[in-house]
C-alpha cells in the first residue's frame, strides 16, 4: 500500500513547508486532531535531520496555534506512538496534535498515560469528530498566515 | 509548592546533562514509565531555546534506547499534556516516554489518541508499575554510557 503521509489526500493537507506537513487525522480522537509529518519517509526520530527536528517542533507550536484560534481548544496531548505494541499503525513518523476541551471527558487526568488503559480507542471506528468545511478552511487559513 | 521538576528527588533522577533530566515517573503508567523534562522552568515549548529543544528531543532517543535495552520495552508512547484540559498537571514542560509491552493490554490501537477517551487513569492511583532497585539502576547505567 502506498504510504498514506508520503501521499496524502490533498483535501487534507491544512500547510505544508519545506521539511514538513499538516494534515486532518482521518479518524479524529476529537474536533481538529491535526497530525504533524516530516514530508521524507522518516520511521525513526534518531533518522530526522537536525532542520527536521527543528520544523517539527516548530510545526507542533503552529498546529496549537490555529486550534486554539480556530477552535478555541482549551488544551493539549501532543505526541507519538512508536511501534505497534503502542498503537502505530503507519510506520512514516507522525506527531499527535490533539485539541483537548474543557468538559470532553470527565477524567482528563493522566491524559496521554491513558494509551495503557485497557479499553478500545472508539474514535477509530466513527466519524463524529470531523470538522465542518468552515472549520477546515479557518485552521488552514491560520496555519498559512492570512488569519 | 515547589516545582518538582526544578527540585526533582535524588533518587528519581536517571541522567542529567547541561540542558535536561531524565526523571522515574511517580505514578507510572507502565514500568519504566520516564519524563524527560529541560532543567529550567519553561512551562512553554514556544519558550524553549534551539539547544533544549534538541537536548530534548535527543533524550528521548536515550530513553527509548534504554528502556528497549534495560527492560525490553516492545513500542512507546512519547508525548506532552499541554493544560488542564489535556491532563496537565505540574507547569513545567515534561515529556513522557511510556514503554509498552506486547501484550500490556488488549486494544494496543489508538496509542495516545485514548487519552480523550471517557474513562479515569487508574495507575494515578497504584504503584504496582513501579521497578525494582536492580531495574533502575539498569536504565541509569544505559542512560550514562556505561553499559
Amino acid at each position: 500500500m502506498e504510504c498514506p503521509f508520503c501521499h496524502p489526500k490533498p483535501e487534507n493537507v491544512v500547510y505544508e513547508d519545506k521539511f514538513i506537513r499538516i494534515l486532518l487525522d482521518n479518524y479524529p480522537a476529537n474536533p481538529g486532531h491535526l497530525l504533524v509529518v516530516p514530508k521524507r519517509h522518516v520511521t525513526s526520530i534518531g533518522n530526522l535531520t537536525e532542520d527536521e527536528k527543528l520544523a517539527l517542533l516548530k510545526g507542533i507550536e503552529l498546529a496549537v496555534k490555529a486550534l486554539k484560534r480556530a477552535l478555541k481548544a482549551d488544551g493539549f496531548n501532543v505526541g507519538i506512538n512508536i511501534g505497534k505494541a503502542a498503537g502505530q499503525t503507519v510506520d512514516h513518523i507522525h506527531i499527535h496534535v490533539i485539541p483537548r476541551y474543557e468538559g470532553d471527558c470527565d477524567y482528563p487526568e493522566g491524559g496521554i498515560r491513558k494509551a495503557v488503559l485497557n479499553f478500545p480507542d472508539e474514535n477509530l471506528r466513527n466519524t463524529k469528530n470531523r470538522l465542518s468545511s468552515k472549520e477546515i478552511e479557518r485552521i488552514r487559513r491560520v496555519l498559512n498566515g492570512s488569519e
